[in-house]
């Protein structure tokens, strides 16, 4: 077991402090760090260093925590770029879209579901996402939703029951719930660890989500709830109800919904690169933060309406287009993300560096976090460590 | 001398038709192309592909120009990050923010503007941008703004003098303006190709700007205009009337303004990056293409309003945000930009794919083009050649 300190931090953010603002508890400046058997053995000021086996100097860099990308949709088979080349040309986005994917993702074969998430899940390690979870959803029968469940949890950190995604074609509303609710769960529940679904016009109402979020709470799993992305859906109050760990999207808020998310241990999962792609009005994030909400963001990565893995890009977009802070930004994408997952506490918590902790951490080709707003679109995470390994991109350069 | 083709190319773009919307004398699918001595030898349908020395599959990719970005100002010493989290949390960009980077710049080295210059250099071209303008415009005296052309001569592809920046603090108007259209232009003009000037209140009015502009053309300088970026400041009617190659930002058009650029050969190159960043509003893209006037599309690479090097986050924000289509504004990043510096024809023309010209060009990892505005975010250049030899990104992983 050979340890190896990190040295040349210009700036550590933890992220372990009480809060996006608690800049003492988050920041360190001229830090150092201790990497052993995959965890953080010290952390701490550089002149404060102990010794170890190994050294590495990152030259003035900055370090944070490694992304952690609470909502994707990587288990699919097919393409949507002509359904996105029409859409940005004049369209609005609406919920059928799903259904070409559905008939992609039937036909294809679980090694291939698992080749294209793997893909995708290497490309967001590579930018620096070092926890990622991954919903089903795009198989909508019960032997394709077990096959999409399995494939997720062979390629992601935790696994959400998405079969309340759509009503399939061809299929009775109450027999799909009984579906979903009956067997459908009970075949996916053992690979999953929430169940979620997708409380909007065109796909379910309030009180079907109900009913199907109840079932997978019965069974064990915890909630998760897609809300109030192309109107004021209920999707909120209902995620509030049950206690939900995570209502998602959130671009259509009243003032009740802000108060009831504020008043809530629910996570408002914020996604501003699918608001961009369906050119839906942003979220009113700053309105949720001063009101006290906790918020994170997410790719929201499926290739319907937010093709990308890039949660750097996310919070630039935070950033310069919903008015987060960048401390708020980069925790919302870290530490706001693990408690969205259940994730904040205990051996195995993500989204801040600590002392016995994960040692999942990026580093910037950047003295400081605000870069990540600063200079958009320019690939910063020049360093990427998962449980204390390097992880390199891999890339064939042509 | 030994040739190179390139096959498993899903879609090439060469851009080497008569206009954006020329899908047939813009694309190939299914191509193939030979380069030989960092010239492309043969492009075409992969079916009839001639032999060539070597071979390199590029495996269903997309290829397309490399980028041409004609609007940076890479030649600049300091930081201006604390301004920029400053402006983000409330306020917004005044001209005034230039005085910080001139200050850096003079106490700099010409080996550190070098320097500071030719990583970004990398960084860009790491990315897919093969060819790129720099400008003058941060030192502001004589000496310093002929250092600052040595330097941006050394590291890249057009220079651009802008000593009509800003006037720096304790100099009278009038002397400023006698010492640009004088000594310190009879000092730059040797290295740049170009003369610019910031036409806007707070920097220089229509009248000092063409008193400027007409001094560097007489000087055999061409033209261009920084133009209508926090108002409508005359820029646009002033680039017009002196037919400069460009006019740069555009956020603030009258409608007689976009009716003049329409009837102009001069280029209207928008700096998306910049308009978030400092909070604009975007330019009217769409107008501007539906009048029939001509645009580009550039970072604008600065520390103070656009500190970024990524043509591909102006490519999809164009793309997501002002209503281009994804061939207007590859085709504005490539072709449309090599027409705003001149380098649309001729041997050495760039930001098209043709048979005798430049192997300027890039490989994504998509199979087309709309990806860039698919994927934001996700950096999709893997593989960059510029005069036919592979850009290795060669950054340390730590
Ligand atoms: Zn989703
Ligand atoms: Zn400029």
């Amino acid at each position: 077991m050979t340890s190896e300190l990190i040295t040349g931090i210009a700036e550590l953010t933890t992220n372990a402090g009480s809060g996006p603002g608690d800049v003492d508890g988050n920041r360190i400046a001229d830090a150092a760090l201790v990497i052993e058997d995959g965890r953080i053995a010290w952390l701490g000021a550089a002149v404060d260093a102990p010794d170890a086996d190994a050294r590495t100097d990152v030259g003035g860099r900055a370090v944070l925590p490694g992304w952690v990308d609470t909502h994707t949709h990587l288990v699919f088979a097919g393409d949507r770029s002509a359904e996105f080349e029409a859409r940005i040309a004049g369209g609005r986005y609406a919920a059928g879209g799903i259904a070409t994917t559905v008939a992609a993702t039937r036909a294809a074969s679980e090694e291939q579901l698992v080749a294209g998430a793997r893909r995708l899940r290497a490309e967001a390690l590579a930018q620096g996402t070092t926890f990622l979870e991954a919903k089903t959803g795009y198989a909508l029968d019960v032997e394709g939703e077990a096959r999409s469940a399995r494939a997720a949890a062979e390629v992601a950190d935790v696994v959400t029951f998405l079969g309340a995604h759509l009503v399939p074609a061809g299929v009775d509303r109450r027999d799909y719930l009984d579906l979903v609710t009956g067997p459908m769960l009970a075949a996916v529940a053992p690979f999953a660890s929430y169940i979620d679904a997708f409380c909007e016009v065109g796909a379910f109402d309030v009180e079907e989500s109900r009913e199907v979020l109840l079932a997978g709470r019965a069974a064990g799993l915890g909630v998760r709830v897609h809300g109030n992305q192309l109107g004021e859906s209920g999707g909120v109050r209902l995620a509030v109800e049950l206690e939900a760990a995570s209502v998602d999207h959130c671009n259509h808020l009243s003032d009740a919904d802000v108060d009831l998310l504020a008043g809530s241990s629910t996570v408002a999962t914020l996604l501003p690169a699918c608001d961009l792609s369906t050119r839906e009005p942003f979220p009113p994030a700053r309105a949720l933060i001063d009101a006290g909400a906790s918020i994170a963001l997410a790719t929201n990565c499926n290739p319907g309406t937010s093709y990308t893995t890039s949660m750097a890009y996310c919070v630039a977009t935070a950033v310069l287009q919903m008015r987060l802070t960048i401390a708020e930004a980069v925790w919302a994408a870290t530490r706001g993300a693990a408690v969205a997952v259940g994730r904040e506490h205990g051996a195995d918590a993500v989204g801040s560096l600590r002392v016995g902790g994960l040692a999942d951490l990026q580093v910037l080709d950047a003295p400081s976090i605000s870069h990540l707003a600063y200079r958009p679109g320019v690939p910063l995470a020049v360093g990427v460590r998962q449980r204390g390994e390097r992880v390199t991109a891999g890339t064939t350069q042509w």
